[in-house]
Protein backbone atom coordinates (compact mmCIF):
# COMPACT_ATOMS: atom_id res chain seq x y z
CA UNK A 1 0.00 0.00 0.00
CA UNK A 2 1.08 3.55 -0.65
CA UNK A 3 0.02 6.21 1.74
CA UNK A 4 0.40 9.91 1.09
CA UNK A 5 1.51 11.67 4.80
CA UNK A 6 0.27 15.63 5.66
CA UNK A 7 3.02 16.78 7.72
CA UNK A 8 3.48 20.18 9.91
CA UNK A 9 6.64 20.52 11.64
CA UNK A 10 8.06 23.45 13.56
CA UNK A 11 11.27 23.35 11.33
CA UNK A 12 13.65 25.61 14.47
CA UNK A 13 15.44 22.56 16.21
CA UNK A 14 15.85 20.86 12.39
CA UNK A 15 18.74 20.70 9.85
CA UNK A 16 16.04 20.92 7.24
CA UNK A 17 13.65 18.14 5.76
CA UNK A 18 16.41 15.89 3.70
CA UNK A 19 17.53 12.92 5.31
CA UNK A 20 21.57 13.57 5.74
CA UNK A 21 24.21 11.06 7.28
CA UNK A 22 26.21 14.37 9.39
CA UNK A 23 23.20 14.78 10.91
CA UNK A 24 20.08 12.93 13.16
CA UNK A 25 18.14 16.45 13.14
CA UNK A 26 16.58 15.82 10.00
CA UNK A 27 12.28 15.61 9.27
CA UNK A 28 12.81 12.59 6.99
CA UNK A 29 14.77 11.33 9.38
CA UNK A 30 12.85 11.30 12.64
CA UNK A 31 10.05 10.24 10.29
CA UNK A 32 11.72 7.50 8.77
CA UNK A 33 13.01 6.22 12.14
CA UNK A 34 9.52 5.98 13.67
CA UNK A 35 8.09 4.35 10.36
CA UNK A 36 10.95 1.65 10.22
CA UNK A 37 10.58 0.74 14.13
CA UNK A 38 6.69 0.63 13.44
CA UNK A 39 7.32 -1.94 10.26
CA UNK A 40 10.71 -3.58 12.01
CA UNK A 41 12.35 -3.01 8.62
CA UNK A 42 14.30 0.30 7.06
CA UNK A 43 11.64 2.45 5.23
CA UNK A 44 12.24 5.50 3.12
CA UNK A 45 9.82 8.32 2.59
CA UNK A 46 9.19 10.61 -0.63
CA UNK A 47 8.84 14.04 0.13
CA UNK A 48 7.56 16.50 -1.60
CA UNK A 49 9.57 19.63 -0.67
CA UNK A 50 13.14 19.77 0.39
CA UNK A 51 12.71 22.49 3.01
CA UNK A 52 16.03 24.08 4.55
CA UNK A 53 17.34 24.09 7.93
CA UNK A 54 14.91 25.99 10.32
CA UNK A 55 12.49 26.28 7.42
CA UNK A 56 8.47 25.43 9.15
CA UNK A 57 5.88 23.52 7.07
CA UNK A 58 1.84 23.62 7.84
CA UNK A 59 1.52 21.07 4.70
CA UNK A 60 4.90 19.22 3.92
CA UNK A 61 3.49 16.01 1.72
CA UNK A 62 5.09 12.55 1.56
CA UNK A 63 4.45 9.04 0.48
CA UNK A 64 5.63 5.86 2.04
CA UNK A 65 5.16 2.39 0.56
CA UNK A 66 4.14 -0.14 3.65
CA UNK A 67 3.63 -3.69 3.52
CA UNK A 68 0.51 -5.00 5.18
CA UNK A 69 -2.95 -3.49 5.35
CA UNK A 70 -2.65 -0.99 8.20
CA UNK A 71 -5.72 0.45 8.93
CA UNK A 72 -4.54 4.51 8.46
CA UNK A 73 -5.62 5.92 11.26
CA UNK A 74 -3.66 3.10 13.22
CA UNK A 75 -0.13 4.69 11.16
CA UNK A 76 -1.24 8.11 12.07
CA UNK A 77 -1.84 7.50 15.57
CA UNK A 78 1.43 5.43 15.29
CA UNK A 79 3.60 8.15 13.92
CA UNK A 80 2.29 11.13 16.43
CA UNK A 81 3.08 9.23 19.67
CA UNK A 82 6.24 8.27 18.87
CA UNK A 83 7.27 11.89 17.02
CA UNK A 84 9.13 14.66 19.01
CA UNK A 85 6.20 17.19 19.78
CA UNK A 86 7.22 19.40 17.28
CA UNK A 87 6.67 17.04 14.07
CA UNK A 88 2.66 16.27 14.04
CA UNK A 89 1.09 14.00 11.06
CA UNK A 90 -2.24 15.80 9.85
CA UNK A 91 -3.82 12.93 7.49
CA UNK A 92 -2.76 9.56 6.12
CA UNK A 93 -4.41 9.21 2.90
CA UNK A 94 -4.18 5.46 0.86
CA UNK A 95 -3.18 6.19 -2.66
CA UNK A 96 -2.39 5.20 -6.04
CA UNK A 97 0.86 2.70 -6.02
CA UNK A 98 2.35 5.03 -8.68
CA UNK A 99 1.98 8.38 -6.51
CA UNK A 100 5.08 9.97 -5.73
CA UNK A 101 4.56 12.72 -3.37
CA UNK A 102 7.48 15.06 -5.31
CA UNK A 103 6.77 13.85 -9.03
CA UNK A 104 3.62 14.32 -8.95
CA UNK A 105 3.35 18.25 -7.00
CA UNK A 106 1.81 20.43 -9.11
CA UNK A 107 2.75 23.37 -7.34
CA UNK A 108 3.54 24.93 -3.71
CA UNK A 109 2.75 27.32 -1.36
CA UNK A 110 4.94 29.15 0.90
CA UNK A 111 4.41 31.59 3.04
CA UNK A 112 7.09 34.20 4.54
CA UNK A 113 6.13 36.29 7.07
CA UNK A 114 8.38 39.73 8.02
CA UNK A 115 8.03 42.09 11.95
CA UNK A 116 7.79 45.45 10.84
CA UNK A 117 8.16 46.99 14.32
CA UNK A 118 10.85 47.26 16.97
CA UNK A 119 8.94 45.73 19.45
CA UNK A 120 10.33 42.02 19.82
CA UNK A 121 7.39 39.31 19.31
CA UNK A 122 7.48 37.20 22.36
CA UNK A 123 5.10 34.15 20.51
CA UNK A 124 5.79 34.90 16.59
CA UNK A 125 9.53 35.08 17.41
CA UNK A 126 10.54 31.92 15.86
CA UNK A 127 8.34 32.14 13.15
CA UNK A 128 9.12 35.51 11.62
CA UNK A 129 12.09 37.19 10.31
CA UNK A 130 12.18 40.62 12.89
CA UNK A 131 13.29 43.15 10.10
CA UNK A 132 11.99 45.83 12.11
CA UNK A 133 11.52 48.52 9.88
CA UNK A 134 8.13 49.89 7.91
CA UNK A 135 7.91 48.47 4.29
CA UNK A 136 6.88 50.56 1.40
CA UNK A 137 3.61 47.93 0.62
CA UNK A 138 3.17 49.27 -2.16
CA UNK A 139 5.85 49.10 -3.96
CA UNK A 140 6.94 45.82 -3.43
CA UNK A 141 3.60 44.75 -5.16
CA UNK A 142 4.80 46.86 -8.04
CA UNK A 143 7.83 44.66 -7.98
CA UNK A 144 6.31 41.54 -6.79
CA UNK A 145 3.79 41.78 -10.40
CA UNK A 146 6.40 42.01 -12.40
CA UNK A 147 8.25 38.27 -11.18
CA UNK A 148 4.86 36.61 -11.60
CA UNK A 149 4.66 34.75 -14.55
CA UNK A 150 6.73 31.97 -16.64
CA UNK A 151 10.42 33.17 -16.32
CA UNK A 152 13.59 32.28 -15.89
CA UNK A 153 14.37 32.42 -12.19
CA UNK A 154 18.21 31.89 -12.28
CA UNK A 155 18.40 35.25 -10.67
CA UNK A 156 17.18 33.65 -7.47
CA UNK A 157 19.05 30.35 -7.58
CA UNK A 158 20.70 29.57 -4.55
CA UNK A 159 22.33 26.52 -6.43
CA UNK A 160 25.41 27.92 -8.68
CA UNK A 161 25.53 24.41 -9.83
CA UNK A 162 22.17 24.12 -10.64
CA UNK A 163 22.19 22.21 -14.24
CA UNK A 164 18.67 22.03 -15.12
CA UNK A 165 16.19 24.31 -16.09
CA UNK A 166 15.40 27.53 -13.82
CA UNK A 167 12.67 28.03 -15.49
CA UNK A 168 9.43 28.11 -13.50
CA UNK A 169 5.91 29.38 -13.46
CA UNK A 170 5.02 31.65 -10.33
CA UNK A 171 1.07 32.06 -10.31
CA UNK A 172 0.76 34.72 -7.61
CA UNK A 173 2.81 36.69 -5.22
CA UNK A 174 -0.09 38.08 -2.62
CA UNK A 175 1.40 40.76 -0.11
CA UNK A 176 -0.83 41.31 3.25
CA UNK A 177 -0.08 44.03 5.84
CA UNK A 178 -0.81 43.11 9.41
CA UNK A 179 -0.09 45.37 12.47
CA UNK A 180 3.31 44.51 12.94
CA UNK A 181 4.04 42.35 9.86
CA UNK A 182 4.31 42.22 6.54
CA UNK A 183 3.17 38.64 5.35
CA UNK A 184 4.44 37.30 1.81
CA UNK A 185 2.27 34.40 0.05
CA UNK A 186 3.92 32.53 -2.86
CA UNK A 187 1.76 30.24 -5.33
CA UNK A 188 4.47 28.30 -8.51
CA UNK A 189 4.72 25.37 -10.15
CA UNK A 190 7.67 24.78 -8.28
CA UNK A 191 10.36 26.84 -6.69
CA UNK A 192 14.57 26.74 -6.90
CA UNK A 193 17.27 26.35 -4.28
CA UNK A 194 16.69 29.06 -1.61
CA UNK A 195 14.23 30.77 -4.79
CA UNK A 196 11.32 32.21 -1.78
CA UNK A 197 13.79 33.36 0.68
CA UNK A 198 15.73 35.07 -2.30
CA UNK A 199 12.68 36.68 -4.15
CA UNK A 200 11.73 37.55 0.06
CA UNK A 201 15.05 39.33 0.33
CA UNK A 202 14.99 41.28 -2.79
CA UNK A 203 11.22 42.60 -2.24
CA UNK A 204 12.47 43.22 1.13
CA UNK A 205 15.42 45.99 -0.59
CA UNK A 206 12.01 47.16 -2.48
CA UNK A 207 9.90 47.81 0.36
CA UNK A 208 13.22 49.64 2.37
CA UNK A 209 13.21 51.67 -1.34
CA UNK A 210 16.82 50.25 -1.42
CA UNK A 211 15.98 48.78 -5.24
CA UNK A 212 13.93 49.90 -7.90
CA UNK A 213 10.32 48.33 -7.53
CA UNK A 214 11.12 48.59 -11.57
CA UNK A 215 14.06 46.78 -11.91
CA UNK A 216 12.50 42.85 -11.71
CA UNK A 217 12.26 42.68 -15.30
CA UNK A 218 15.97 43.23 -15.71
CA UNK A 219 16.53 41.35 -12.83
CA UNK A 220 15.31 38.34 -14.46
CA UNK A 221 17.09 38.89 -17.65
CA UNK A 222 20.86 38.94 -15.87
CA UNK A 223 20.44 35.70 -14.98
CA UNK A 224 22.79 36.22 -12.34
CA UNK A 225 21.97 35.23 -8.52
CA UNK A 226 24.67 38.13 -7.26
CA UNK A 227 22.23 40.88 -8.60
CA UNK A 228 19.14 39.78 -6.50
CA UNK A 229 18.92 41.06 -3.18
CA UNK A 230 19.87 38.97 0.19
CA UNK A 231 18.61 34.97 1.33
CA UNK A 232 15.83 36.22 4.03
CA UNK A 233 16.75 34.40 7.22
CA UNK A 234 15.06 30.36 7.28
CA UNK A 235 12.98 31.18 9.92
CA UNK A 236 10.14 33.10 8.35
CA UNK A 237 9.54 30.47 5.77
CA UNK A 238 6.47 27.94 5.40
CA UNK A 239 5.44 25.39 3.04
CA UNK A 240 1.92 26.24 3.86
CA UNK A 241 0.63 23.70 1.15
CA UNK A 242 1.71 21.16 -1.83
CA UNK A 243 -1.14 20.79 -4.50
CA UNK A 244 -2.10 17.83 -6.96
CA UNK A 245 -3.95 17.29 -10.30
CA UNK A 246 -7.23 15.95 -9.28
CA UNK A 247 -6.80 15.41 -5.62
CA UNK A 248 -10.25 14.36 -4.78
CA UNK A 249 -9.82 11.58 -7.28
CA UNK A 250 -6.71 10.84 -6.32
CA UNK A 251 -8.13 10.03 -2.84
CA UNK A 252 -10.48 7.79 -3.85
CA UNK A 253 -12.40 5.42 -1.61
CA UNK A 254 -10.86 2.82 -3.05
CA UNK A 255 -7.28 3.38 -1.24
CA UNK A 256 -9.10 4.39 1.52
CA UNK A 257 -9.63 1.36 4.66
CA UNK A 258 -9.66 4.06 7.36
CA UNK B 1 9.29 58.86 37.66
CA UNK B 2 6.86 55.78 38.02
CA UNK B 3 6.45 53.77 35.30
CA UNK B 4 3.97 51.45 33.53
CA UNK B 5 5.27 48.23 31.85
CA UNK B 6 3.00 46.28 29.70
CA UNK B 7 4.63 43.12 29.35
CA UNK B 8 3.92 39.51 27.32
CA UNK B 9 5.78 36.39 27.83
CA UNK B 10 5.99 32.56 26.77
CA UNK B 11 5.64 31.05 30.46
CA UNK B 12 6.81 27.65 29.34
CA UNK B 13 10.18 27.86 30.78
CA UNK B 14 9.95 29.86 34.13
CA UNK B 15 7.73 29.03 37.54
CA UNK B 16 5.46 31.98 37.40
CA UNK B 17 5.75 35.70 37.73
CA UNK B 18 6.29 36.17 41.34
CA UNK B 19 9.84 36.38 42.29
CA UNK B 20 10.85 33.39 44.88
CA UNK B 21 14.17 32.57 46.59
CA UNK B 22 14.28 28.59 45.40
CA UNK B 23 14.27 30.00 41.81
CA UNK B 24 15.84 32.19 39.78
CA UNK B 25 13.24 31.01 36.46
CA UNK B 26 10.86 33.99 37.60
CA UNK B 27 9.51 36.56 35.32
CA UNK B 28 9.06 39.21 37.70
CA UNK B 29 12.96 38.14 38.41
CA UNK B 30 14.39 37.90 35.15
CA UNK B 31 12.72 41.81 34.71
CA UNK B 32 14.15 43.31 38.13
CA UNK B 33 17.67 41.69 37.27
CA UNK B 34 18.07 43.77 33.97
CA UNK B 35 16.55 46.75 35.93
CA UNK B 36 18.93 46.42 39.03
CA UNK B 37 21.83 46.06 36.28
CA UNK B 38 20.64 49.31 34.52
CA UNK B 39 20.36 51.44 37.52
CA UNK B 40 22.99 50.08 39.60
CA UNK B 41 20.97 49.41 42.81
CA UNK B 42 18.51 46.84 43.48
CA UNK B 43 15.02 47.63 41.71
CA UNK B 44 11.54 46.22 42.60
CA UNK B 45 8.67 46.13 40.17
CA UNK B 46 5.15 45.41 41.65
CA UNK B 47 3.05 43.08 39.03
CA UNK B 48 -0.86 43.32 38.13
CA UNK B 49 -1.30 39.57 38.60
CA UNK B 50 0.56 36.48 39.97
CA UNK B 51 0.53 34.13 37.05
CA UNK B 52 1.72 30.18 37.67
CA UNK B 53 4.27 28.59 36.43
CA UNK B 54 3.69 27.72 32.67
CA UNK B 55 0.72 30.11 32.19
CA UNK B 56 1.42 32.38 29.41
CA UNK B 57 0.69 36.58 29.30
CA UNK B 58 -0.21 38.87 26.24
CA UNK B 59 -0.98 41.85 28.45
CA UNK B 60 0.70 41.77 32.33
CA UNK B 61 1.23 44.78 33.58
CA UNK B 62 3.58 45.91 36.55
CA UNK B 63 5.11 49.62 37.46
CA UNK B 64 8.09 50.53 38.40
CA UNK B 65 9.68 53.70 40.26
CA UNK B 66 12.59 54.72 38.98
CA UNK B 67 15.28 57.70 39.77
CA UNK B 68 16.64 59.84 37.72
CA UNK B 69 14.60 60.80 33.95
CA UNK B 70 14.86 58.36 31.87
CA UNK B 71 13.09 58.21 28.53
CA UNK B 72 10.49 55.96 27.98
CA UNK B 73 11.80 54.79 24.78
CA UNK B 74 15.54 54.25 26.12
CA UNK B 75 13.83 52.08 29.44
CA UNK B 76 12.15 49.82 26.27
CA UNK B 77 15.26 49.45 24.61
CA UNK B 78 17.21 48.26 27.22
CA UNK B 79 14.88 45.95 29.11
CA UNK B 80 14.40 44.11 25.57
CA UNK B 81 17.48 43.90 24.39
CA UNK B 82 18.70 42.05 27.93
CA UNK B 83 15.72 40.27 28.45
CA UNK B 84 15.31 36.67 27.23
CA UNK B 85 13.72 36.33 24.05
CA UNK B 86 10.26 34.64 25.34
CA UNK B 87 9.83 37.26 27.51
CA UNK B 88 8.96 41.21 25.80
CA UNK B 89 8.19 44.36 26.95
CA UNK B 90 5.05 46.13 24.74
CA UNK B 91 5.10 49.16 26.69
CA UNK B 92 6.51 52.03 28.87
CA UNK B 93 4.39 54.79 30.07
CA UNK B 94 5.14 57.38 32.36
CA UNK B 95 2.29 57.28 35.23
CA UNK B 96 1.41 59.23 38.50
CA UNK B 97 3.58 58.57 41.61
CA UNK B 98 0.46 56.32 43.49
CA UNK B 99 -0.09 53.92 40.95
CA UNK B 100 0.29 50.87 41.40
CA UNK B 101 -0.30 48.19 39.13
CA UNK B 102 -2.12 45.39 41.02
CA UNK B 103 -3.96 47.89 43.83
CA UNK B 104 -4.93 50.13 41.08
CA UNK B 105 -6.35 47.37 38.64
CA UNK B 106 -10.21 47.18 38.16
CA UNK B 107 -10.07 44.24 35.93
CA UNK B 108 -8.60 41.62 34.46
CA UNK B 109 -9.34 39.32 30.67
CA UNK B 110 -7.85 35.73 30.60
CA UNK B 111 -8.26 33.72 27.97
CA UNK B 112 -7.93 29.46 27.86
CA UNK B 113 -7.38 27.46 24.88
CA UNK B 114 -8.73 24.21 24.50
CA UNK B 115 -7.84 21.60 21.83
CA UNK B 116 -10.79 19.86 20.88
CA UNK B 117 -9.09 17.03 17.90
CA UNK B 118 -6.89 14.26 18.46
CA UNK B 119 -4.35 15.51 16.20
CA UNK B 120 -1.53 16.99 17.59
CA UNK B 121 -1.00 20.60 17.00
CA UNK B 122 2.82 21.43 16.15
CA UNK B 123 2.21 25.18 16.49
CA UNK B 124 0.02 25.41 19.61
CA UNK B 125 1.65 22.99 21.43
CA UNK B 126 2.92 25.22 24.37
CA UNK B 127 -0.49 27.29 24.39
CA UNK B 128 -3.32 25.07 24.37
CA UNK B 129 -4.53 22.16 27.08
CA UNK B 130 -4.56 19.28 24.34
CA UNK B 131 -8.05 17.81 25.40
CA UNK B 132 -8.31 15.76 22.08
CA UNK B 133 -12.19 15.55 22.91
CA UNK B 134 -15.01 16.72 21.26
CA UNK B 135 -17.33 19.26 23.49
CA UNK B 136 -20.03 20.06 23.85
CA UNK B 137 -20.54 23.92 23.57
CA UNK B 138 -23.79 24.75 24.28
CA UNK B 139 -24.28 23.14 27.24
CA UNK B 140 -20.66 24.86 28.78
CA UNK B 141 -22.79 28.18 28.32
CA UNK B 142 -25.42 27.58 29.95
CA UNK B 143 -23.52 26.57 32.84
CA UNK B 144 -21.23 29.82 32.07
CA UNK B 145 -24.41 32.13 32.28
CA UNK B 146 -24.84 31.11 36.07
CA UNK B 147 -21.09 31.64 37.21
CA UNK B 148 -21.29 35.07 35.54
CA UNK B 149 -22.14 37.50 38.52
CA UNK B 150 -20.84 38.62 41.93
CA UNK B 151 -20.24 35.50 43.60
CA UNK B 152 -18.71 33.81 46.34
CA UNK B 153 -16.10 31.76 44.50
CA UNK B 154 -15.22 29.56 47.12
CA UNK B 155 -15.56 26.45 45.58
CA UNK B 156 -13.48 27.62 42.89
CA UNK B 157 -10.60 29.00 44.85
CA UNK B 158 -7.14 27.09 44.66
CA UNK B 159 -6.06 28.36 48.24
CA UNK B 160 -7.24 26.40 51.26
CA UNK B 161 -5.72 28.73 53.57
CA UNK B 162 -7.28 31.78 51.89
CA UNK B 163 -8.63 34.35 54.77
CA UNK B 164 -9.72 37.17 52.70
CA UNK B 165 -13.11 37.21 51.10
CA UNK B 166 -13.76 34.72 47.78
CA UNK B 167 -16.12 37.19 46.75
CA UNK B 168 -15.66 38.17 43.47
CA UNK B 169 -17.29 39.62 40.21
CA UNK B 170 -17.28 37.83 37.13
CA UNK B 171 -18.42 39.91 33.95
CA UNK B 172 -18.20 38.00 31.10
CA UNK B 173 -17.25 34.18 30.05
CA UNK B 174 -17.26 34.29 26.26
CA UNK B 175 -17.16 30.66 24.74
CA UNK B 176 -15.82 30.36 21.25
CA UNK B 177 -15.42 27.36 18.58
CA UNK B 178 -12.79 27.53 16.18
CA UNK B 179 -11.48 24.44 13.87
CA UNK B 180 -10.06 21.83 16.05
CA UNK B 181 -10.26 24.97 19.45
CA UNK B 182 -12.42 26.32 22.18
CA UNK B 183 -11.54 29.52 23.36
CA UNK B 184 -12.81 30.72 26.82
CA UNK B 185 -12.46 34.17 28.09
CA UNK B 186 -12.83 35.64 31.09
CA UNK B 187 -13.45 39.16 32.43
CA UNK B 188 -13.56 39.95 36.23
CA UNK B 189 -12.48 42.21 38.37
CA UNK B 190 -10.19 40.07 40.06
CA UNK B 191 -10.15 36.46 40.23
CA UNK B 192 -8.81 34.08 43.20
CA UNK B 193 -5.90 31.56 43.12
CA UNK B 194 -6.20 29.01 40.29
CA UNK B 195 -10.22 30.35 39.92
CA UNK B 196 -9.73 30.82 36.10
CA UNK B 197 -8.37 27.17 35.44
CA UNK B 198 -10.83 25.34 37.90
CA UNK B 199 -13.34 27.13 36.30
CA UNK B 200 -11.87 26.00 33.05
CA UNK B 201 -11.82 22.25 34.58
CA UNK B 202 -15.35 22.41 35.43
CA UNK B 203 -16.63 23.46 32.41
CA UNK B 204 -14.98 21.12 30.32
CA UNK B 205 -16.60 18.75 32.75
CA UNK B 206 -20.01 19.97 31.51
CA UNK B 207 -18.82 20.11 27.92
CA UNK B 208 -17.93 16.22 28.14
CA UNK B 209 -21.38 15.82 30.21
CA UNK B 210 -19.99 14.34 33.10
CA UNK B 211 -21.13 17.33 34.73
CA UNK B 212 -25.04 18.88 34.46
CA UNK B 213 -24.88 21.91 33.24
CA UNK B 214 -27.75 23.23 35.77
CA UNK B 215 -25.70 22.61 38.75
CA UNK B 216 -23.68 25.91 38.67
CA UNK B 217 -25.37 27.46 40.93
CA UNK B 218 -25.49 24.96 43.62
CA UNK B 219 -21.95 24.42 43.49
CA UNK B 220 -21.54 28.31 43.88
CA UNK B 221 -23.36 27.67 47.45
CA UNK B 222 -21.68 24.80 48.48
CA UNK B 223 -17.81 26.59 48.83
CA UNK B 224 -16.22 23.52 48.62
CA UNK B 225 -13.40 23.50 46.27
CA UNK B 226 -13.71 19.38 46.62
CA UNK B 227 -17.14 19.40 44.54
CA UNK B 228 -16.01 21.82 41.38
CA UNK B 229 -13.78 20.10 38.74
CA UNK B 230 -10.48 19.57 37.79
CA UNK B 231 -7.72 22.14 37.58
CA UNK B 232 -7.21 22.86 33.86
CA UNK B 233 -3.02 22.68 32.70
CA UNK B 234 -1.37 26.16 33.21
CA UNK B 235 0.03 25.82 29.23
CA UNK B 236 -3.78 27.10 27.89
CA UNK B 237 -4.03 29.89 30.12
CA UNK B 238 -2.96 33.43 29.26
CA UNK B 239 -3.28 36.51 30.91
CA UNK B 240 -4.69 39.11 28.12
CA UNK B 241 -5.30 42.49 29.53
CA UNK B 242 -5.40 44.43 32.98
CA UNK B 243 -7.84 47.08 33.23
CA UNK B 244 -7.74 50.67 35.06
CA UNK B 245 -10.07 53.68 35.66
CA UNK B 246 -9.73 56.22 33.16
CA UNK B 247 -7.06 54.66 31.68
CA UNK B 248 -6.74 57.82 29.03
CA UNK B 249 -6.42 60.18 31.47
CA UNK B 250 -3.93 57.94 33.60
CA UNK B 251 -1.37 58.27 30.66
CA UNK B 252 -1.69 61.70 30.19
CA UNK B 253 1.19 63.45 28.80
CA UNK B 254 2.34 65.48 31.93
CA UNK B 255 3.87 62.11 32.59
CA UNK B 256 4.82 61.53 29.16
CA UNK B 257 8.90 62.13 28.17
CA UNK B 258 9.25 59.79 25.08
Amino acid sequence: MNYKLTIEYDGTRYDGWQRQVRTEQTVQGKIENVLSRMEEKDIQIFGAGRTDGGVHARGQVANVHLSGNRRKREILEYLNAYLPEDIGILRVDGVPERFHARLWATGKCYSYRIGTDSCKSVFDRKYRYALGKELDVEAMRRAAADLVGTHDFQSFCGNPKMKKSTVRKVTEILIEEFPHEVKLTFRGNGFLQYMVRILTGTLIEVGLHQRDPESMGWLLEQRKRQLAGCTAPAQGLCLEEVYYHGEEELLTTSYNNN
